[in-house]
């Protein structure tokens, strides 16, 4: 790359990630982006540059151009919240249905490392679950879940109705009777797989956020470790942070 | 992809679901791999299987093949929390050396959608960062940093030394003088562009976490609007939620 490539590029991220935070926040009424002409004023570049920062969201699948119109909002995104432990169609529930298709729904002797994860013996049996979850029709994630026994084996009996319906997390708390405590969760950026981008639907060489949860009951014990594939065109983590007051002290 | 393509790639997604984690949470003492036959036995799948499996975690950056030897991890990989607001150095200190590349540090007249975030009336001023930051001279993230002028001209007037050694937080508060208070933060999966990869000397077509941060002072007003891209290979955002007790009584 040249070093005028280089710095159009650096120009063109930085258009990017403004733009990139307006189409998330859904601050353009009726999804249309502003003319190339609007974004040369207001960000005081090139055109050169502001196509290239509209490619840039064009490939991530953020926007798209459509002929006659312009540069528009390419799908729904959507927010799941860090703050606290809750399942997809518990924050969903307001923008979209949440349905579930039940890939796998039997019990399996796990590998050693998630027995061990889950606090159980080697050899000893767990519930697997794998679900492709949709939000008005369109995949979202791909769920592969591991349960001990005691909060498994009650849902698998309910069917598969009732899990392609309803979040894990509520059907252990309503189905298995056992409340839910604390969660840790792990979260990466990752190219999905060609076959993981069939699945969900997306272009492939695309994103996802590969999360891994191991949320344990009310009293401490592991009951469910999974791990999520989520589309990164679609859906979006966020927090809110505070200040810790004691780490200032430790940097110098 | 054929069904029996499509059943081995599930497979083996399962598999390398388990070996991620362990990779992350280094499990496996002096960084190599159990070999194909160990890891057909313990996840009770074809040698083929295993091989995909590896395969996926090799394209993620996170294992590499070494001949003689194996599968080994392929390099550092960092946790950084998400349950409280801190910087990477502060973070990362224990684990590392982290240096700052200021690749910009000026005052600058921010694009319009940065000025409301910040607060500031249309046509105002603000500081604007960017910089590369390694850890233990690899390249980590790539940090875009829009701060007021009142926490940002006290930091540009302390030089390029200051800034290439510690966390603009840190100097928030020490510098300006300005404690901080909340942030809101968002996090997605996106593949970064060729330059950005180029800059962050990871493979082209790899994933980066694209973090957006809205920082506060102590008493509310937003101080600093920072884009942040994370190499996805490297980096694992950690948090630990509770179970929300009011989510369970909205769902049915």
């Amino acid at each position: 790359m040249s070093a005028e490539q280089g710095r159009r590029a650096d120009q063109a991220r930085r258009v990017a990630h403004v733009l990139r935070g307006q189409v998330l926040r859904g601050a353009f009424p009726g999804g249309a982006l502003p003319d190339e002409r609007a974004l040369v004023a207001e960000f005081g570049t090139s055109r050169n540059t502001v196509r290239e920062a509209l490619g840039l969201l064009r490939d991530e699948g953020l926007v798209e151009r459509r002929r006659g119109v312009g540069t528009v909002v390419a799908g729904r995104t959507y927010q799941h919240p860090l703050g606290e432990l809750s399942g997809l169609a518990e924050v969903l529930q307001r923008h979209g249905v949440v349905v579930n298709e039940v890939r796998e729904a039997r019990s399996v002797r796990p590998p050693l490392a998630v027995a061990r994860r889950l606090g159980l013996a080697e050899g000893a049996a767990t519930v697997y679950l794998e679900r492709l979850r949709r939000v008005d029709g369109a995949p979202l994630s791909l769920d592969c879940t591991y349960l001990i026994p005691e909060v498994g084996e009650p849902l698998l009996a309910r069917g598969r109705a009732t899990l392609e319906r309803q979040d894990v997390f509520d059907l252990i708390e309503r189905v298995a009777g056992a409340p839910l405590g604390r969660a840790e969760v792990s979260v990466r950026a990752v190219v999905a797989d060609p076959a993981t981008c069939e699945v969900l639907a997306m272009p492939e060489g695309g994103a996802v956020l590969a999360v891994e949860r191991l949320t344990r009951l009310a009293d401490g014990r592991p009951a469910d470790l999974e791990f999520i594939h989520l589309r990164g065109d679609r859906l979006t983590l966020q927090a809110t942070l505070d200040r810790a007051r004691d780490v200032n002290s430790v940097v110098e």
